[in-house]
C-alpha cells in the first residue's frame, strides 16, 4: 500500500466526513455495533488464530491476556459505543456568539480535527474505541495496531469500516495499515495528518515525537506519585497505595513512587512496609528508607523511573511543599494523588502541582477515559496543549471562527467611521 | 545571560505564578499602565534612538512606521489593558464537574499553560500587549523582540517588570532575551518552556518550527482568500476585496487571491480590474485571465504564494466547489471569505472550508484578536491543536483534572462491588 497516496484521499475526503451529522455518526455507531454483534463468531476465529501464535512464541500469559477477545470484551465495547452515541455531539458546538458591531457577527464552532493516526499497543478493543471515537466526532482516522493481533485486527477492522460505510461514510475516511514500515511512511504524512497519538512504551513514543513533524499528542512516561500527608488517615492510606500500586502495575496511571511526610514516617514506614510486602511489592527507597526497611538505595535521578511492574520507590520530605517540589521535577505530569484531611494541605498540593490530574484521598488509578465518563479514551495526554489527561471526544476536535457580514470592510473602522461594539450573544449550552 | 538557567528559574516558579489570585493579576496590570503613563517620557526617549537608527539604516518609512512608540499607541496598549483587565479570568473556570460515585468528584478547571516563549517583530506595542496577556492569563513569559527596537523594548520591559513585581508578580516570571543567539539558547529549553510563539517571516516561523522540540502555535504563511460567488452583490465584492488586499497588504489576513465564479466572469473582471489598477494593485493570473486582462501568467504552483504586498492572484472556477477545493490545497488553513447572497451556497463554504476563519461577505482583515474582542492576540494559529485563529487570553490556558475523594480504590470498581454513577454536576458559566 502507498500510504501516503492513501492518506492524501483521506485529507480530501476530510472535510465532507467533517460535515456529517450527528444523526448519520450515531446510525455508523449503531450499524458498527450491530455488525460487531453478527460478526462476533468471525472476530473470535481470527482472535483464536492470534492468542495461539502468541502462546507458541512463548508471550506472558498476563500479555495474552490483553490480546484475547472475548465476549465479556465485546459487550464492554458495545457498552462504550451505546455510551459515545448517548454523549452530545463535540461538533457543532458554539462556543462563543459576538456582535463585533451590527450585521457582523462572529461564532466560534466546534469542527473536528480532520485527520488523526493513532498507533496503538496490542489490544483488539482498543481498535474498536478508537475508531468509533474518531467517527462520532468526524474525524478520518489511519490505525495501526501491535502485530500480536494482525489477524483479528484484520477481522475488525474490515467489519467496522464496511457498517458505517453502509451507513454513509465516506469508503476514504477509516484506513487500516498493519506493517510496521509503513509507520514510518504515516510519520512522514504531514500537512495531511493533522494530528498522531501513539499509545505504547516509553522508547516507542519518545521515537514517533523525534520522527515526524507532524502534532502528537500522548505521553512518554506515566511517573505517579502518591503523597501521604502528616494529616492522612493513615489505614486509608494503605489501601490506596496498596490499589495506586498493584490493581494494575503495567498501567501508566500506577503510583511508582510514595512521598512519606517525614512527621508521620516512624510511624507509617513499618505499616506500609508490612503492606507492601504482603502484596509482593519490591521496596527502592532512599539512605533514609533504606536505614528503617532494609530496601534498596536509590540514586537520586531513579525517581524519574517508571516501573510498570510491583516496585515502588519510597522517600520522606519534610512537608507539602518539598512534596510538590519533587513531583514537579522527577513527575512526569500525568496524575498524582495527596491524602490528607487538611483542606489547606489539599489546596496548596493540587493548585501547585503541574499534573494533567490532581487528585487528593483517592488512586492515581482513576485517570482513565471510562472512569471519567468519557465512554473511552483515545489516549492520556501529559502535554499541556489541547486535551491534557485522558482524551475522549473532547479532544478530538477544533474550532473555527466563523464570521458572517454585510459587506463590512477593516477600513471603515480603522478610520474611525465606524466602532466595534463586541456584543456577547447567549449560546445555547 | 545563561538563558537555560534563567528559564529554569522560571519554571520553578511557575505554579506559584499559575496560583495567583485573578484579583492579584489585575492589580499587576492596572500597576503597569500607571508605570507606562508614569514612564512615557523615558520610553518615548528611548524609542526616538531606535528611530534614528533605523533611519541612519535606511529602513522603509511603512516599517520606520511601526517602530515608532507614540502617543496614540501609548493610549492604544492602556485600552488593551483596560480591556483585558475587564475580560473575564481565563483560569479557575469550571468547565466540568461530574460526580463519577458518591463522594468522588471529578472537577476539569482551566490553569495557566506555564512558560511561554514568545519571540515578536520589532513593534514597541507588541511586547506591552504580550507581557500582560500572559500576566493577566497567570503565565510565566520569556519575551525576545525585533533587535530594531531593543532600546524602547528595554526601557518598556523594565518597567512593566518593576510595576508588576512591585505588585507582587514573582520576579523570575518574567524575562527578556535579546541577543538573537540566545534565541538558540530559548529554542533548547524544552521541558521547561511549555509553549513558544513565533511571529514574523515564514522562513523565520519554519527556522523556529524545525529547531525545537518545544510546541510551537502559530502561522508561517498567510495565504487568505476571497471567493466571489456568481451570487455576490457586485458591488460590495469590489469594496471589501479592495479592503481585504489593501487595507494593510503586509498583513498575514490580507487576501492574496480572489478566485471567481467563472459564471459571471465576464461582467465581474473587467470592474475588478479596473478598481485593482486605480488602487495600484499588480495582477497575476491563470491563462485564462491574462487572456482576458493581459496580466502575467501565473504557474500553477504560483497559487502557494503570499505576497504581502500590493500583488493578488486571479482564477475562474467552475463553482463554489471548485473554490472550496483550491482553497483547501492552495492555502494555508488561516482566513477565507465567501461573498454571496445565496445561503447554501454560503452553507457549503463555511463548513467545506479547513480554515481557522471561514468567513461570509466581509473582509478577510477582520481576522484580529483585536477586532474579535479579545483585547490583544498573543499571534494567530493556523495549526488544529490548541488554540486556532487569533490567540487571547482563552489560548494562554490549559486545564488539569481534580479528583477529590474519600478513599475510593480502583479495585473496587473493577470487581463489581462499586459501579460509576458519572453524574454531571451544575457548572458555574
Amino acid at each position: 500500500m502507498n500510504v501516503r497516496e492513501e492518506v492524501r484521499k483521506m485529507k480530501l475526503v476530510s472535510p465532507a466526513m467533517a460535515s456529517t451529522s450527528n444523526e448519520d455518526r450515531s446510525r455508523m455507531l449503531r450499524g458498527i455495533a450491530e455488525a460487531l454483534t453478527a460478526g462476533k463468531d468471525e472476530i473470535f476465529a481470527a482472535n483464536a488464530e492470534d492468542v495461539a501464535a502468541a502462546e507458541k512464541e512463548g508471550i506472558s500469559p498476563s500479555i495474552i491476556k490483553r490480546l484475547r477477545f472475548t465476549e465479556e470484551k465485546l459487550r464492554d465495547c458495545l457498552a462504550g459505543i451505546d455510551t459515545m452515541i448517548q454523549l452530545p455531539d463535540p461538533t457543532g458546538k458554539i462556543e462563543l456568539a459576538r456582535e463585533l458591531d451590527e450585521g457582523l457577527t462572529l461564532y466560534r464552532v466546534t469542527v473536528p480535527i480532520g485527520v488523526i493516526g493513532v498507533i496503538f499497543e496490542a489490544r483488539p478493543d482498543a481498535l474498536v474505541q478508537i475508531s468509533c471515537l474518531c467517527i462520532r466526532s468526524g474525524n478520518c482516522a489511519v490505525l495501526k495496531g501491535g502485530k500480536e493481533t494482525a489477524k483479528t485486527n484484520k477481522v475488525l477492522f474490515d467489519v467496522i469500516k464496511a457498517a458505517a460505510v453502509k451507513e454513509g461514510m465516506p469508503a476514504d475516511a477509516l484506513l487500516q495499515v498493519s506493517l510496521h514500515n509503513e509507520i514510518d511512511e504515516l510519520l512522514a504524512c504531514d500537512g495531511d495528518v493533522d494530528l498522531l497519538i501513539p499509545r505504547g512504551s516509553n522508547k516507542f513514543v519518545q521515537y514517533i515525537m523525534n520522527n515526524t513533524k507532524i502534532p502528537v499528542m500522548g505521553h512518554a512516561d506515566g511517573v505517579c506519585h502518591t503523597y501521604v500527608d502528616r494529616y492522612a488517615d493513615q489505614d486509608q492510606a494503605l489501601r490506596i497505595i496498596i490499589d495506586a500500586k498493584t490493581q494494575y502495575a503495567a498501567a501508566c496511571n500506577a503510583t511508582e513512587t510514595v512521598l512519606i511526610d517525614r512527621a508521620i514516617l516512624p510511624e507509617f514506614l513499618p505499616k506500609l512496609k508490612d503492606a507492601l510486602d504482603r502484596n509482593h511489592v519490591r521496596i527502592h527507597g532512599t539512605k533514609e528508607i533504606a536505614d528503617l526497611t532494609g530496601c534498596d538505595v536509590m540514586a537520586d535521578d531513579a525517581f524519574h523511573k517508571e516501573y510498570l511492574d510491583n516496585d515502588i520507590s519510597l522517600k520522606a520530605v519534610r512537608d507539602v511543599k518539598e512534596a510538590v517540589d519533587h513531583i514537579n521535577h522527577f513527575g512526569s505530569h500525568h496524575t498524582d494523588s495527596i491524602l490528607t484531611e487538611n483542606e489547606e494541605n489539599a489546596r496548596y498540593f493540587l493548585s501547585m502541582v503541574d499534573s494533567a490530574g490532581v487528585y487528593q484521598n483517592c488512586s492515581t488509578r482513576f485517570a482513565d477515559g471510562y472512569r471519567y465518563g468519557f465512554g473511552a479514551e483515545v489516549g492520556i495526554s501529559t502535554s499541556k496543549l489541547h486535551a491534557r489527561g485522558p482524551v475522549g471526544l473532547d479532544g478530538l476536535v477544533t474550532y473555527k471562527y466563523k464570521l458572517i457580514g454585510h459587506g463590512q470592510i477593516v477600513g471603515d473602522y480603522a478610520s474611525g467611521k465606524k466602532q466595534f461594539h463586541h456584543k456577547d450573544l447567549p449560546v445555547q449550552s
